[in-house]
Order: structure tokens, then C-alpha cells, then sequence
């Protein structure tokens, strides 16, 4: 007998393209495992759009939603309320709605910090080099000052995402105990140093994704030291050619962004239901090839 | 696995109160025995919210929606095209959305005409006599006036369902072959000579459902005759008072509405998927009590 039934309560994903998520696999199955009555569909929602599917959230008493690109940002005016943590990465992951008042959250940044929980790992009081000001960087960069990390050394290119990594430095810097300073990636002195005093390097461009899965900002092993994190946000492929480099170097914790992903989304099923998603049972689950 | 994936659509069913309907375990199960990719479920929408859930289709690319009490005319005037049927009827209960245009249909009377052909019963050329001309009546008399019924004769009591059966009884005769003729159900004279005239006596009036389950317009068995349908739109209780007083006639055909329920969703299942819903799968899943 299939579970969804006149009770059912409906959890959207809005974000163009969204199709190929996993998303709504990994929320489906634990709503199973769980007994918890919703069910979580994926919506192809672009900007153009995005003011009448917020509306949605509302009209149809949508219990909430996960906002993907290109709506992260944009999201924002349509809400009732943000998350502090929101509020500073000016990005919302997550709505969560409460008879009709729309709170955005944003999960990225604890799902981060959780993933390297479950490792046993703790960055507090140590200083992060950190690529990437976008979707992932940003709330990244947010969570790890909020949550007490010393230092975070932020490398972007001079591009479009330039201002956004001036913001993330400004806010941090205002907002928490945290140092943040802002660097360029074209100065290749400057990274390689930072990484050399950082017990985390973090990678949240992208780069080494699909289809570019042999490229990275890191080429030469020697850049790392041993005992020290080196964390990819990619998780497609597994093991990109950062991961490679690293484990070249014999870094003690390399780390692709699988945990992230999933953590990311045990933290919106929390605020959407009051229950920890069984995350072991969905590693297990979807991602048996990589056990 | 969960069958919800990215590539899932959504169909809606939306009615006030409405957790309680049969709809979605009917759909969902059929769409998963077929291995349809939809996720059918019930949103409670009155008619103050009703225009925003039409956007609402069009904004989430819903393939489309049951419509129920009490909107199925008051969604009229947010559709962009109407099926021949639902327009005499005045009256919708499924939206098909094709690339943004919404179609309004109302498979009620088709479910209707289709419940009784599964029994091997044809009505067509034959008379009817029909008790009610509100949600249930007024397609079941306008499908059965455009498949070929020969004669309706519409009772109804003098209330606010009135104008309602005086519109269905001019439609039907301006716009099909079938003579169509308005009776007062107060009458009880004339209820019992156009019922011993008649192939078939069907109640859509819903007296006889719980929680007036001892109820029926019909008390006296002499009224019927062996050779006819007496059918009840009810389904619940199974067997209303209605039927045991035909049984007690010894009526050859006596049917509740449950048969109608699973051919109304059929005909629905069929516009959204273009799939036929496996009808007795389904009743023997939900209903096998009553095997």
C-alpha cells in the first residue's frame, strides 16, 4: 500500500534545473523509515516564477520547501522571517511554514560543521582556508565563524562573486570573534602560504565537478601537511583530483562533500519535522557503492 | 525504494474538508502499480483560496487536479477551456494542465455510465428516474442524456438545488435527444408512477450516507419492480437503506456508488496519464472488505 494518503502534507524543492536532485529521494525514504506522513517534490521554479511558488507554499499549506539556484538569494524579499545565520549569508536553503509565516534557514553552513562532527572533527578555534564566496562558500564561511572557528583566510577570484566574498569578510568580522580576511586566488604565494598555516582547506567552488572532474585549485601535493582537513564540497565524483592531491600529500582527513549533502538536508528535515532523518540508513541507502 | 524522484509531477485534489477522501490511496497505488511517475494528494482549499490553487497548477507545473465540494463551479471562471460535458454541467471535478492551459472536465457522469456497463447493464434507449441535481445529479443526468438515455424524469425537493434541476432539465432538452422533465419530490404519487415506469431509479441525492444512514426516499418495496436498477450513489454504508428495501422487492440490479467512485477516478486517471487505471487491482486493494 502506497503511504500518501488525504493527510499527506506536501515539501517543495524550487530550483532550475532540479530534476536530477537527489534530494527528494533521500527526504521520500526517510519520511518512510520514519512513519513522518509528507511527501517532498521537486519543482522547476526560476526567479520568474518564484514570487507565485512562494504564494504556493502558503495557498496550498505546504509544510515548506528547500530553494536551490538560481533562488537562493532572491527568495529573500517573499519571506516572513529569517534565520540569523540566513540573515548574514544573505542566502535561504530552506522555508519552513508555520500556518502561513515563512521563515527562510539555511542548512549549508550547519550541514557543513555536522558533516565534520560525524568524522570526529573539530574546527573550533582553528583557522579555515577557504575557496569560494558562492552558494556554498558563503554559508560555510558564516556557520564555521558563528560556530567559533578562529580564522578564516577567504580566496576568490576577482570575478562577479568578488563582492559577495568583500560582504562575507565585512559581516564576519562585524558579527563574530572570527577573523576573516579576503584574498586573491590569482596570487598563488599568498594561497599556498595560507594553506600552509590553516588546519582546514576548504574547496567550495565547484571545481572538479562534473564534467571539469579533472581540474583544481590545489595541483602540488606539497602544499598540504599531513595532519590537517581537506575538504572538496563536489561530491560528483566521489574522489575529485583535489581529493587525489591530498591523499598524495597523506592528509590525514580527506573529506568530499557526500556528508555535507546529506547533513544539509537532515537539518531542513529537522526544522520541517521535529525528527533526526536517519542519515546512516540514507548513506546506506543511496550511496552503498561507496561503502 | 521510495517511488518519488526529481522527475515526479504532482497531481492536486482540492475540497474542503477533504483529509479524509479515498482519492489519493486510490491514485497513488495505481500510479505505482503502473510505475507512473505522479504523486497524487488532497490540499484543503476553500473557495476564498481557490483562484490562488489554480495559479498555484500552473506555477508548479501540476499535470493537474480533482476538484471538490465546494468549488466544483465555482473553478469555472480560473479555467481556460471547458470539456462539452462539465459546460452543461456547469460543474468541474478535474483539471488537466497542458503546458499551462487548464482544461476543466467532470467525470462523474462518465463514471457513472461506466459503473454500469462494467455490470454488463445498458441504460441507453431506456428511462430514467433521478432523485437530487446537485454535485452527483447534475452530471450523472447530463451524461446520461448525451450517451442516449431515452427519458430523465428529475425529482428534486423545492430548495436552493431547485434552479439548479430546472437548468439541467432545459440543457438536456435543447442540447440532447433525451426528453428531460422536473417533478417535486414532495409528490409522492407522482415519484412512484415515474419510478414504475423506469429501467433504472438512481438516488443522488446522498440521504442514506453516514451519519443518516436509516434513511431513504424509497420505504415501500411495491414500488420497484424485479426487472429494473436501483442505484444508489452512496458508498458508505455499502449497503444503504435504500438497497435493502429494493433487495426486498427482489430487484435484480442494486448497486451503492462505490463502482462510480472507482470509474470517476479511472476517467480522471485517464486524462492526466493517457494510462488506464487498473480498476480492479484497486478495488480489491481498498475495498476487499466487500469481496
Amino acid at each position: 500500500m502506497e503511504r500518501i494518503d488525504g493527510h499527506t502534507l506536501l515539501i517543495g524543492l524550487m530550483a532550475y534545473p532540479i530534476r536530477h536532485s537527489m534530494s527528494p529521494t533521500m527526504h521520500n525514504n526517510a519520511f518512510a523509515k520514519l512513519g513522518l506522513n509528507y511527501a517532498y517534490l521537486a519543482f522547476e521554479i526560476d526567479n520568474d516564477k518564484l514570487e507565485k511558488a512562494v504564494d504556493a507554499i502558503r495557498t496550498l499549506d505546504m509544510r515548506g520547501s528547500n530553494v536551490s539556484m538560481p533562488n537562493k538569494q532572491k527568495i529573500i524579499p517573499y519571506l516572513d522571517k529569517l534565520d540569523p545565520a540566513a540573515k548574514m549569508a544573505g542566502a535561504v536553503n530552506t522555508v519552513v511554514n508555520d500556518n502561513g509565516v515563512l521563515t527562510g534557514y539555511t542548512t549549508d553552513g550547519t550541514g557543513f560543521m555536522k558533516s565534520l562532527a560525524d568524522e570526529g572533527l573539530d574546527i573550533r578555534g582553528k583557522k579555515m582556508t577557504l575557496a569560494g564566496a558562492g552558494g556554498a562558500g558563503t554559508p560555510i564561511a558564516i556557520q564555521a565563524a558563528l560556530d567559533g572557528v578562529k580564522e578564516i583566510s577567504i580566496f576568490n577570484l576577482d570575478d562577479a562573486q568578488w563582492e559577495q566574498a568583500e560582504k562575507n569578510v565585512e559581516i564576519i568580522n562585524r558579527e563574530t570573534d572570527c577573523k576573516a580576511t579576503l584574498h586573491h586566488l590569482e596570487d598563488k604565494e599568498d594561497f599556498k602560504k595560507e594553506i600552509a598555516s590553516s588546519y582546514i582547506y576548504c574547496d567550495a567552488t565547484g571545481v572538479g565537478m562534473k564534467p571539469l572532474e579533472n581540474m583544481t585549485l590545489v595541483e602540488d601535493p606539497s602544499w598540504f601537511h599531513k595532519d590537517m582537513i581537506v575538504f572538496d564540497t563536489v561530491y560528483a565524483p566521489r574522489e575529485t583530483k583535489l581529493m587525489k592531491v591530498a591523499k598524495e600529500a597523506g592528509v590525514d582527513h580527506v573529506l568530499n562533500g557526500l556528508g555535507m549533502m546529506l547533513e544539509q538536508g537532515a537539518e531542513a528535515f529537522k526544522l520541517w519535522t521535529g525528527e533526526d532523518m536517519p542519515v546512516d540508513y540514507i548513506r546506506e541507502l543511496l550511496f552503498s557503492e561507496d561503502n
